[in-house]
């Protein structure tokens, strides 16, 4: 039926348009308005000959008083992108309105509103737009809806999803979604995982999430902690996997049953506040052989006074560092997470972390180097270095995890 | 038995000292020489008392003319360290032959040759070691051993064992070892894993190999490519994993069995040669949003030809990258690879990745960012530019794999 021209006849309205490809085999019509239409349910298909006049129809965007309203701020990315047949690469095009009607799915779920915030490729991500984004996210809570949605390209989706955490205290569900997959790929993940997203954006978790692929075929989402989540994977639809922690739940595939194992903030737990500042001067350094620490001069020079380095093991860089460590931790926040990525940082086994914590290095505990620098842009955006060194140590919003038994460590 | 002094007769000699802690079960006598020794058999032993005087006896090194030789050479690290009872730190202290007296299984399979060539922690490693290294290793095959075992701490063991696979073409097991709990902790994994590398020496395998727990259990090892193996984890045990890619095989412990899986050269493959040059301008950049492209400016002024960037997703960085990158290309060396550690680079699937391509940047394929920063040191340290970036796309020593259809990949 692809490419066909038909007519639709749904209850008692009726619609033209082209058949589109559509991932979850429901019947998606691209209309004369350029909007994407899509029919869970439809009454009669009629194939449309050539010769027939064919009218315009504005699509419909019925609310239905008895469900709860989530708003789509759409930001660019994969999920929001399809192939340019020109070129052949694959282009942000798809807005928000489009997403959410060519998975007419979601509309069983929830009524949908739905906003374009930026169009970009996720890796052009700022500190800048995350602010932008907190202020958005704000604003639709605040209107009173049950859940924000936020489509993100994966990329670079935990960086902000953990500025999100950061910055915003939320009484609902704040959820990012993803795909690895275009839309008009045989294999998108895209359709799957908002179904999933529209599923927890009405759930009873009252935090900042993402909901992406939890194995690489359709059955189940999983549900992360937005700062205990990263990209682990270039290519696989399950590529974002949960670092050092539990996930927060699932999301069942297409039953939409949520099955939580490890949710912080409940619905209503939490105010809605906001505290978007951000110093951008901080920087993340990957420490490796031979890497001379005057790099960190060179920062540090430039007024940069956060650091997160990504050191070696348990968060070791050589010791031909420590004095220059000495120098900058004078006025700066230094923070040393480990490029192990799993396991937690412990600088007090060997010398050479010994040395660290005597410079006055913080150790980054068990969080990824990525959520340790949203954490140091945020805190030295928020508070003054004394108290941001001390909230660097102290668990805020889930990106640090108690020290258990089930994970084996050596501090 | 441990702090008891004892004697013990072993077929027609006696040896006389302290009972050490051991993690095998064998018996460990530290003797007033100051040296170890390990007895797997032992015909007698009897507790001396207080006022019985004692005997030093030097250490017995026998040779079976019926066994192989293996050549252990200790760089340092938690396998060749304990616990300093006055700092409670740990420190390198154990020497080569301490490590190969206190673990006698090993004489049950080869002759030792040991020897101490560093005594370093391994966040302390350099590039110019890695050279130093390989010129022992090359000496102690070109003397004609079966194999040869480098003792390392676990921090930077890839890198280096990386580096190893670049410069030295081997017709020998080259098998780098550590520890991630050191030897006098029960749970230590000094001793098995020692165990295992000794089989793996012996065995027939013709690359460079790191051999590590396989499992937080006790019950085999895996053979890890040099150049495909991460340290995954701070503190467990099994925190050496190959990343995309199968490892060569296993060891059974206590059996000793291997089974080689995925083995790119058998013993006598290839001559052994030595290309040691490294070029140590070499730098590796992590991206995160926001971070500023004058870091390529600052290393590019200073000299540095070879740049590795550590890219979000399928290998991207924020489009205002592109100006400095297009200029950089121009002589120098620039691969990306992907923070994502897990899949393929691939930049012809998005505009910022075609971006990348024409500016000159070199898809790092499957290489981790570990080793295609090795890669790039010995490439610029051995061939010119054009050559370089030949050889950077292609696979020389297992560190770049074919696409096969088991990687879901996007490329």
């Amino acid at each position: 039926m692809e490419g066909k021209r038909v007519r639709v006849k749904s209850g008692n309205r009726t619609y033209e348009g082209t058949v589109m490809p559509s991932p979850t085999g429901s019947l998606v019509l691209k209309l004369d308005s350029g909007y994407n239409i899509g029919f869970v349910e439809y009454d009669d298909v009629k194939i449309i000959g050539e010769d027939e006049r064919l009218v315009k129809i504005e699509p419909p965007l019925e609310r239905d008083p008895d469900k709860p309203t989530v708003s789509i701020l759409s930001t660019g990315g994969t999920i929001a992108s399809r192939v340019d047949y020109r070129t052949g690469a694959v282009t942000s095009q798809f807005t928000a309105e489009e997403i959410a009607m060519i998975v007419p799915e979601i509309s069983e779920i929830c009524n949908i509103e739905a906003r374009e915030i930026f169009s970009i490729l996720s890796e052009n991500m700022k500190p800048e737009y995350w602010r932008t984004l907190a202020r958005e996210i704000y604003r639709e809570i605040k209107k009173g809806v049950s859940g924000v949605i936020v489509t993100h390209g994966t990329d670079t989706m935990h960086y902000t999803s953990s500025a999100i955490s950061f910055m915003l205290s939320t009484p609902v569900p704040v959820v990012f979604v993803g795909a690895q997959r275009s839309s008009d790929r045989p294999s998108s993940d895209s359709a799957s995982n908002l179904i999933c997203s529209a599923r927890v954006a009405v759930s009873d978790i009252g935090e900042v999430v993402v909901v992406m692929h939890g194995s690489t075929s359709d059955d189940y989402c999983l549900i992360h902690r937005a700062v205990k989540v990263r990209k682990n994977h270039t290519s696989r639809r399950d590529a974002f996997k949960t670092v050092n922690d539990f996930p927060v739940g699932k999301v069942l595939y297409p039953s939409g049953k949520i099955e939580l194992r490890n949710l912080m903030f409940s619905r209503g737990e939490r105010e809605l506040r906001i505290r978007d500042s951000l110093e951008e001067k901080c920087v993340l350094i990957k420490f490796f052989p031979g890497l001379n620490p005057e790099i960190l001069n060179f920062y540090h020079e430039r007024g940069y006074r956060g650091f997160v380095i990504e050191g070696t093991g348990l968060g070791h860089v050589s010791s031909d560092w420590i004095e220059t460590l000495n120098e900058i931790c004078q006025d700066s926040l230094v923070t040393m997470t480990s490029q192990c990525l799993n396991g937690r940082v412990c600088d007090r086994v060997y010398d050479t972390g010994r040395d660290l914590l005597r410079a006055g290095v913080i150790e980054g505990e068990d969080m990824t180097p990525e959520t340790a620098l949203v954490k140091t842009m945020w805190l030295l955006g928020n508070y003054d270095l004394d108290q941001a060194r001390d909230l660097m140590r102290v668990n805020l919003v889930g990106e640090i995890r108690d020290r258990t038994e089930w994970f084996e460590d050596a501090c």
